[in-house]
């Protein structure tokens, strides 16, 4: 990869996670999102609402990757820490933010500003807040760091704020090639030898187990549009000597 | 937590996950897993197929938690990198191993055995195999970290033969109650002093965004049944002192 790779990594917040009772619906969004707009997500941590578990993850990411993005823990009720761990991750005091209480104004009264709404105000300290369309509560931006909310639609709407914001950079080429009933042991050789011989991008090849047996895919991604081709067309080359020797369809029912 | 918790981690390994070309369905199906088992859960990882971050990735996480569990990155292929990385991480030799290819012979003749496959029965010295009673190659256990398959039929039978190994803990009880139609604003102070009143229970609030509005739900976790009960009741009391004050059902649509 080139010094120009725009790279970022996801920090999951919540117990509810780890225990299993909700199913994340994140990752699988964000890495979509970031992966159409050229940032490569390089890795997810998912933790649990424990502050020094949180700081610990926020400054590992946020050294090593371009953008951090967190979700979760940014609601008004006591297991909401995350605002105060990242304040904590990054040396600044944490207070009420008087352009977070204007947020909140538009869907509360003075009276429905409870003490446990205004939590959902504590913003650290040299923050940017990102806009919240659907429930007004602000996520916030500090340094690299992008803290959104956990639920989907939520989270959703706050990434769309925040994509405009950020340095993208080359899009990912992916092909995606079947493989015509090939059992991945009998093109493994043939494939890691391509691979070698195609360093400027990198290929996987991906079994999936139905009924029907393996169906197995070989992913071609890079940036540079010439070398995504030339990798391709020796897999299909690969394919076609393979089949020559009376390998494919039926031979893939049961194998790896 | 006392120190008879019994901890774990998880850590998944594939490109293909952080693209967000697959979608992780293991994390979700290993949390209730364990947590059914009374086992913790305490962190997940997702890396990339780098040597260097998965090197890095198991030896934080092994020294950390009671078990480490991997899934991904033991198939057949060059960018099945798993059981070489985790050899580097402990420091032992990888070589074929005679067991391993014993089991790959229960489906495939001398002629079959290609070097690809014969990937799959390279083993880290002093590691345990794990049997795979799906398509026969295995996983395999050394120290305290179980390496699985990512294919998700084939992780869960892994996890079925690991599982009467592991030391378990006492199992969480979990109680859901649900907010009727109060926001978290207006129970979340009264949430608090509850959760800093029941310090052996740990209690979280999950709203869930529908197009009806908000459902709060919240969560009172433990391993001691009498604690447990006491916070369960103290919720309920909060509840009905809410709905006393007029809050409820009609308040919830738009508020969190």
């Amino acid at each position: 990869m080139s010094s120009q790779n725009i790279t970022a990594a996801l920090l999951v917040i919540g117990d509810e996670i780890l225990s299993g009772r909700t199913k994340d619906k994140n990752i699988g969004y964000i890495a979509d999102y970031l992966t159409a707009m050229g940032i490569d997500m390089m890795e997810v941590r998912v933790v649990s609402d424990i502050e020094d578990d949180i700081v610990a993850a926020v400054n590992a990411l946020r050294g090593r990757y371009t953008y951090v993005f967190t979700t979760g823990g940014i609601g008004p009720t006591h297991d909401d820490i995350t605002a105060d761990s990242v304040a904590t991750a990054f040396g600044v005091s944490i207070d009420l933010d008087p352009r977070a209480i204007d947020m909140l104004r538009r869907r509360f009264s003075d009276a429905e500003l409870t003490e446990a709404r205004l939590r959902m105000a504590r913003i650290p300290a040299g923050a940017e807040l990102i806009e919240n369309p659907v429930s007004d509560a602000p996520g916030f931006h500090i340094g690299n760091v992008f803290v959104m909310a956990g639920v989907p639609a939520i989270m959703q709407a706050m990434l769309d704020n925040i994509a405009p914001t950020l340095q993208t950079g080359a899009r990912v080429i992916s092909e995606t090639i079947e493989m015509p009933g090939i059992p991945e042991g009998d093109y493994g050789m043939g494939l890691a030898k391509i691979a070698k011989e195609h360093i400027n991008v990198s290929i996987g090849s991906y079994p999936h187990l139905s009924p029907e047996g393996y169906r197995n895919q070989v992913v071609v991604r890079g940036k540079e549009e010439t070398a995504v081709r030339e990798a391709v067309k020796a897999v299909h080359d690969l394919i076609k000597q393979l089949q020559a020797k009376g390998f494919g369809d039926k031979t893939n029912a049961t194998r790896a």
